[in-house]
């Protein structure tokens, strides 16, 4: 039964059509609803809509459903509509009338936008986590093969020595960036909507700041009407986080799919992470890395996605919101599954060495040899009409030895300023302010 | 066992990633599995490739799996990878060796795609019947309603008399316009790809016209390497089409949102169809319409993320392209039961009367006012400016009666030639040329 | 001077925001403007809304101002709003009071859905046109180079023996199956909204059959709501025929990069056609198939901006939709030029023969060798052990020879029954009856 | 004359094509050419490549030329490529052979990269001014009408009380989130290219740290492999920044149509500040509204076309990434008339008074009520129904008085503590380090 409803009943066809997957998807946010309900408890206590006896008996078995939950003996009934009437259901078969009293001071409205603010801080720590993990894999990789040369393509036209120091450290560096925006999204997660009812506050004198400061945020969405509208521009912009995160993931999977081609042949990997062919008896295909490529494309269509459920929405509440969970929750999962297996993957992959002996590389070191006459003292155009006419003359031999000495070259990659970058970007997540919160909850 | 694995097992993490959803999405393609290797196998034994004693007990027992499959008693076993393995399996269970022979002078590829494509064909003909339905109800209610009047909105800004007759109708002429692209992705699904094997042909004599043919389409993809880049652009096709129905349900649904509400008050619906509030005992709320519009709006996004999975691949099949149903198999069934819940809704609207007595509707008929002038003889822009001149001081009278009588006015709003345009293009698709044929193929 | 302006000014800020890029985008509607014209001055005469004598001086200077704009005489005037205003200044300069009227019995709304409706029809066909040189040149490059084998990859490995005959055949046949979305997107064109006024239609008693006639349209929007609703669904059915034709150029454009690669070196081009870099003299880059690659790719996202212009909108016109043109008028012409573009840069496309003699490419013929074995007689299944097994231990020892014949293989291509599936397709549009129509308007 | 030109001439089909826009888009590249190359010819000399006379003479001109671009003296001559080159032709018409010697040690990669970098920079210093300016526009007019009160809808119903205070206040705080994503953008566009030439590295002796800090970055792109990829990725970021911004505009314009419109009534606009209809004298539209809404929906799919761009691209330059700054440098642009163009209307808009006091929003109280009830000692489900029962009958009456006192709430705006995380926010922006580094290279 609803919380809502009345004495008439409501059709069974507008029943399914409007519950859709939320009881499956709502799972997920039973931990933050109880978190939610254990710091909003001890608010109405504070404010005098609780007596310290109710408190005591709330906190004791909230704290118990917790532990359930946590061992996975939680579920939402049939005929449930959703997680907070889960919650409050249980609660009160256990404690009777003072159950019913948690929802006072607050509507489902506020009580959705505070568990998905503590969700997406949990997805977005867990995601900033796979991401240091594939970063320290790049970097591993980078200082290993850093001797490797590589033909380096501009155009897909064989172009300048490049090398895997310099081709796993690019993706290194990337994630760094993609960290930015992690953060970004982190930040306006970090907000608590607590409070602001179902979109226009409330008459009871609620302590907004006691319970964020409970749950560990930053800050909070102050304006009422502001913490609504939040609603939507939350879940973009943490799917635009994963979606950067997803570019750089995609990007090295192409990458990869190219180096692993019989033309180019860069790269190998074991027969076991190979897949093969119903009619080719000869096929090993870099599947995963293909399933990473695609998976991480289509996270990259997530964002406009959110958007054309937003769009021209004037401000309030819509029922319409209910469906941006669907397919963000799965994307959550999908981009760290994707940093795991990719991680994975690297590590495993196979150098090939020796490449630029092949002669079509041979002109890799044009530019190396304009700039051995520029610095000899010719002017650099003049130069490269010098080595341009040798090249079509075909009498270019190039030196085939390379010396980059600068910021990020080849021979001089800055692994350690990029991690240093890193760490600097980590350094701006507090995840520490939110454990420590946690665990005086849940004491 | 996966048919392509040889000696060397693949890693379990690699299992796990790389089947993904299939199981439970190739379900859906089972049926149409069955009927592609009927049309096979009767072609391979055309071609020798089968003996008529073989091909016998194929067929009789192909039959009886896709009786299991209809009465809902097949599954796809654990560890068995796609449901082409699994229809296999099953035969070879039953007849054993010859059940090997079903693969000959095809690959996984081309089976997929035929499987695909007559999946497609199906779940077209089912929305088409739903948006019919839906136009049916639109047309019933235009009829009905055709002489209650609506203010009509420019800028939303109050600007001249319409209808419920012409609102109605308009989304049933609405309709008419998406099913030419349903039309388009109809011809592009119609099209034979099985024998294109992995996307280059096989070295067998094949007859491709001859499953063509048993399969009831209207041609083939001729050239096997396009029969192998149809994947993805079928899909992105039938997301299109499926998109531009999806843009006239949410329409739709914005405009009863905004008719619904107490500002406009237009429209109301039967208590049992709308839902309350947690926390305003007040509120009816329109969820369902919300959810259509918010449903619909998700669809149009479709599209673009197929687009961005299929950006920039090469020729040549990719197992990126596996991902591909898993937003599109439940997008079909979605525009599907969006189709039937908003007819179901229309159906039950209630429609306010007199809506055009309230004064600030006074200004509708100023341009008939223009009009009446410019039939006494006055230049438009004359009359224009005397009926301006007697709005801004205060002395315009409206005549407050419509007199429209051109073709798709309110008097005269020519649903009949609708329904004409509707039945044309109904006409141009031949579903009866696909039932006779897997009548035929499983009798 | 603004046509609905009265007493009160204008702010400067808002003309300029408001008016946008319309001036130079409208121009381009100018030729259909006055077509319109012609056709609904005839219409206001046979219902009495203009004299005789009147129609005659206005149609004699509408043809001449049509002649002012084919002659490239023509422009809107600064301080002139519209194309629309621009004409009608113009008319009533030369034919005084009466060049007034004719704005009777319209809007500018359904002014601008006509002028788009014929311009959309227009550039359709053009486009077509643009998708048959294309076409032409492909069949013509299949077929010369039918017999010039090309290794076929599935997940960029190699795979079976291909050709270059089935790689050109296989995007003249892509372009076969975009035809059928440029159909859908023409026959939502090919209907009048005239008569539709500002979206509720017209207390004069238009005759909205005869200007349907005169204009050359198959059909009429009939109803009025939905003739204004069109605005934006022309648009994005427009766009994305013209994205999914995109698509198949912008695929082969990537196909192309790839075979211009030296690790790949299948094709070559006039070193006039390709472009150098600054600092790499030995440089020679395809930067043409690179920005059609990019162009075709870009405009596929049209469709999605579209979208999100109309998305949540409630029905009747909103300025909003005067921003659909920026971009979709440039993405027309970007469409033709980049068709001819290819056209001219495939049929300079030099073909490497003799590719497969590398050893790289000797597992092609494995399932070829499977299917010997099948044709003597073994399971399938066993004989792809047999060859597998060979392939692993080193003794496989490939034919070398490709005798493929069925329907669209590498020895039988079927680029007749395409073009005749080509042929098919165009006999859909009725160019002849637009052609006939305008020469009766202007004669 | 292209540079990269040497025997053999381009077709000028190709000219044409490749050329695209970029002239009259690289004009404004210019500034920001010229200070990379004042910071880059002053590395050179450091390193040995130039002599401290030639580097005198270059600094003297190319700050010379500074001052022409600023003048509007500067173009880009036909048959020129792009703003490198004219730069560099321009200096060497002026200082002769030392002209030419600015291109050592980089590519036009690097170049261009370098100078998006320093425009993006600019462009988002003036995004967040402009966002800056309509937060304390709307700070203003919340605090100016804060005791005004408003309906608050849930679901587009009646639902309870909100006021202008909150209205205005909630899209200021939407900027403060909105910034966050600004400065992810900022960080990722202050870090230096400069060096990694053609995306591999120079064997030049580069010191590019001294060119990152005389440029005023933060940091730089260590890996140079990174430092190209960043190209498309930094195009992204601005663009998703920008489309935040845009979201928050483009709600804010869909709430003022709806608020304009007739059975809303909640605002009005002085008359100048609305435009009519060429057919119906009593229109007065808000286009301005409607265009900043359909200008701003429109700017939120550009992240997804840039997206569309770049998928599946290989590591290293290609020329499809010249296409990214066709969308993007007018939306930088139209981004900024936008916030100008709201601010400016925000000032203007006038508000009505004692919208509650209509009937219709009676049960707006009903929460407050039930409230009430629970301070007395209820439990919140009980009074709940008690309320409901009231208003289900007819008996329900309504306190009409609002007194909500927490933080973010009607009585209790916190305008305030909303203005200090925008000092935050804004804090975290470094413009004096650019300005001042800027001084020092022009001094």
């Amino acid at each position: 039964m609803k919380l809502w409803q009345k004495t008439s009943g409501t059709a069974a066809e507008i029943e399914t059509f409007t519950v859709g997957k939320d009881a499956e998807l709502d799972l997920q946010l039973a931990p933050f609803d109880v978190l939610g309900s254990l710091a909003h408890t001890r608010m109405l206590e504070r404010i005098g809509l609780l007596t310290p006896e109710e408190l005591e008996v709330l906190q004791q078995h909230l704290k118990l459903i917790y532990k359930d939950i946590e061992a996975g003996a939680f579920a939402i009934e049939a005929g449930v509509e959703d997680i907070h009437s889960q919650v409050e259901l249980e609660l009160t078969r256990r404690v009777g009338d003072a159950g019913k009293k948690i929802h006072s001071g607050r509507s489902r409205n506020d009580q959705v936008l505070l568990d998905l603010k503590l969700f997406f801080r949990h997805q977005l720590q867990t995601t900033v986590e796979g991401v240091k993990g594939m970063f320290d894999m790049l970097q591993q990789q980078s200082e290993r093969y850093k001797d490797v040369l590589l033909p380096g393509y501009t155009h897909l036209q064989v172009a300048m020595p490049s090398s895997f120091g310099l081709w796993f450290g690019a993706y290194a560096e990337s994630l760094v960036d993609d960290m930015h925006l992690l953060h970004a999204a982190y930040k306006i997660a970090d907000k608590n909507p607590l409070g602001s009812a179902a979109g226009y506050g409330s008459s009871f004198p609620l302590n907004r700041q006691m319970t964020t400061d409970l749950l560990g945020f930053e800050s909070m969405n102050y304006n009422v009407v502001y913490a609504q509208m939040g609603r939507g521009k939350s879940e973009r912009v943490v799917a635009t986080a994963i979606a950067s995160v997803a570019a750089t993931v995609a990007r090295m999977a192409m990458d990869l799919c190219l180096y692993m081609n019989q033309n180019f042949g860069f790269i190998t990997l074991p027969d076991n992470l190979t897949t093969g062919s119903s009619i080719m008896p000869h096929k090993k295909n870099p599947d995963v890395f293909e399933l990473l490529r695609g998976r991480c494309n289509k996270l990259q269509a997530l964002p406009n996605e959110i958007s054309m459920l937003l769009i021209n929405l004037p401000s309030g509440y819509h029922r319409d919101l209910q469906l941006l969970k669907e397919n963000l929750f799965p994307a959550l999962e999908d981009i760290q599954r994707c940093l795991e297996m990719m991680t994975y993957m690297l590590a495993q992959v196979q150098v090939r060495e020796n490449i630029l002996d092949d002669e079509k590389y041979q002109y890799l070191f044009s530019v190396d040899a304009v700039n051995a006459l520029v610095l000899q003292g010719m002017p650099f155009r003049d130069a490269y009409k010098v080595v341009g006419a040798q090249i079509e003359e075909g009498t270019f031999s190039p030196a085939a030895e390379v010396a980059h000495t600068h910021e990020g070259s080849i021979g001089n990659l800055c692994n350690d300023k990029i991690a240093e970058l890193m760490q600097q970007a980590l350094a701006q997540f507090n995840f520490e302010r939110v454990k420590s919160a946690y665990q005086e909850l849940l004491a």
